[in-house]
């Protein structure tokens, strides 16, 4: 990756990180490791989603996760309590799942309804089945987890799926970050804070930008890479990206029925090198990557 | 704090945020406090110190704890175990200061010795005597916390002492931070990390720089905020440094017999707006804040 000076860049357009041929790619390679794992272990990896309410997003995300798992014929269960359950009960769930063998992961689907405490919830949760990485003790390892491959090393962790994807795009696409400067917009629990650290284990330079920033597109200028998880439509425009910089876009909203991220892909993929579209992107990404942490949750329960 | 031109700040000095003075009003009023505990909880509030082997910067940090500690009359307790303990030896020790009732924090010493894993170790403190802020649970409800004062909040966590000391010093100098661009240098587990996620609660903008970033200078100048936690005697010159800057010194380094930040004082003063010296900024703070770690730990446990 090499920023080009910008008259150069203006005759080009950016390579497209294809979430989509990706995701599609790595789900042969994970079709291959379904069969081994079946072969050897003897059970049905299998995820358990729980829910509160019936929030669309979450209903749309759940149907996408179901035939993710049915297709392979791995095991799938719904937990969709009503709106109004009681924080108590939806403790008690998931304890139950936490304690049923044949469940090797737990997803709780957000948001919760109010009156919910996330931590209360969060805490509830089995470590070691909690494959979003949402649990403190998962966000702890990883905060605490030294550079990869550097001393001390800690006991394996799960990461959230939305940013583990973006980090497998990056990856998968040989973009080189140690020395990079990465600015990450957006610091939310599930996507821009542990992206922030999954880069910095990289040896990324790490800026962490959010509402509060003071002339966010100066910061974002400065980034080599460029990763923007807000939630605002198009927030990120061609004149706040550098020239030449790799964009990795997590935003998912919609203008009218058209889904568009956090960046203006029209403008910015004539200004970046590479990005992500939206959707096809780093979607697709995070479902690969949830089907990869089930299947490493069945080998720490029962490697 | 304001950004002064150059040429105006060059015939000024930094202010001196004066950690020794802070420390000793604090002290004051965490003496009260101990006084209205002691009254209230019928206890002796007490920590417990576990160090493996003879690190001499242990034994002098180890020696100070306890002066402070017994100049309150509280309780101190030093587990000094020889250098070829065992791990499970010393994870037995740690169980057995869990289950001790009139222990109400617990601290360990770093660095361990060679074969002794650190993740074993602090995995094994029960979190609500994990005053130093160590166990992944801590560390992760410090990473998954929103911004001061808005939702989802988190139950209370503790946060390693050092860090905790910093902070203390920006906000006894009112300090603004929302929306300011914080620089940390360094990026330990105890110090770097926690700080920018600290930084990052009270909305600034943060950039976390490490060995492996590239024209370190160049990201350091953009710091309003300046922290530095690496190690490296000096490291920090006067053209690393934005004009008006606050820089908080970290660093604890010997230079023959002199102690040294990582920033170098004599040239930084000239250009930051307020500095901490080495000795007598964030050293004195850690002290305090473990002291004040521990009245918390025995609220959490008592109240």
């Amino acid at each position: 990756m090499t920023s080009l000076p910008g008259n150069e860049r203006s005759e080009m357009t950016a390579e497209i990180l294809d979430g989509q041929a990706l995701a599609k790619t790595m789900r042969k390679e994970i079709d291959a490791e379904i069969a081994a794992f079946k072969e050897r272990y003897k059970v049905t990896p299998t995820i358990a989603v729980v829910r509160a309410g019936e929030d669309p997003a979450s209903v749309s995300y759940a149907g996408a996760i179901r035939r993710t798992f049915e297709q392979r014929q791995l095991g799938f269960g719904m937990y969709a309590l009503p709106a109004n359950v009681s924080e108590a009960d939806l403790v008690a769930q998931i304890i139950s799942l936490n304690n049923n063998p044949n469940v090797h992961g737990i997803m709780i689907q957000e948001p919760l309804p109010k009156g919910i405490r996330t931590e209360v919830i969060t805490d509830a949760l089995s470590p070691v089945k909690d494959i979003d990485g949402v649990h403190p003790a998962n966000a702890g390892r990883l905060a605490q987890a030294a550079p990869v491959g550097r001393p001390p090393e800690v006991s394996d962790f799960f990461v959230p799926a939305t940013p583990a994807g973006g980090m497998e795009i990056l990856k998968r696409y040989n973009i080189s970050l140690s020395g990079k400067h990465a600015v990450v917009v957006g610091r939310s629990r599930i996507v821009g804070k542990p992206m922030a650290f999954l880069l910095l284990r990289e040896n990324a330079t790490v800026t962490v930008c959010h509402s509060r920033t003071q002339d966010l597109g100066a910061i974002c200028r400065q980034g080599d890479i460029l990763c923007a998880a807000v939630g605002q439509a198009k927030l990120i425009t061609a004149s706040m990206v550098k020239p030449g910089a790799v964009v990795i876009d997590f935003g998912v909203n919609f203008v009218g029925d058209k889904m568009v991220g956090d960046v203006d892909f029209e403008s910015v993929k004539e200004v970046a090198s590479m990005i992500t579209p939206v959707p096809g992107g780093t979607g697709p990404m995070t479902n690969i990557m949830l089907l990869r942490n089930v299947l490493e949750a069945v080998r720490r329960q029962l490697g």
